[in-house]
């Protein structure tokens, strides 16, 4: 199994940044062809204080080639093309393998 | 549901955190008190080229009390004074509520 990763820094609009989010990209990710499962975690603090971090999603997929599969979908392409209109400055994309 | 969420740079020797990791540091993160569930995921790439980051452990709660009563027991105390001996520089460490 394996992961898309993506770690949004705190936005500067916090309510235009969760609208834009909740109707308009997580339904377009939610659309990848070959996407298991999908993990939206809203970050609200670290041990020490206040996060950098703000939300980190976790899109689950069988392996590597259907993760691509996925990402290169006119679905993919879609989700993609939306998270740099919204997010470019603030996302950082990562692929991971459940160990 | 919420989680404690490790996430690890690029270590300069790979071969020493991961021995370390595997054999000292998850054993005593995976002691703390009211800990679910830990998924441990290794960061292998972007979608552009390599990562910065390195491992992402995500550590599952039922709230947000029992992730601070598991990270205030002695097991939390010694898997904390622990990561901060050998991942001080490599790790932020983010609370996230899974929505």
């Amino acid at each position: 199994m394996v992961k898309l990763v993506a770690i949004y820094r705190q936005p500067e609009n916090k309510e235009e940044f969760d609208r834009h989010y909740k109707e308009v990209h997580a339904p377009l990710a939610a659309k990848m062809p070959g996407l298991l499962k999908m993990e939206v975690n809203r970050v609200y603090g670290t041990p020490m204080g206040e996060s950098d971090l703000y939300l980190i999603a976790e899109m689950y997929f069988e392996n590597q080639e259907t993760l691509e599969q996925g990402l290169a979908s006119s679905e993919g392409r879609a989700a993609g093309k939306d998270l740099m209109g919204f997010a470019k400055k603030l996302v950082t994309m990562h692929f991971a393998e459940v160990v």
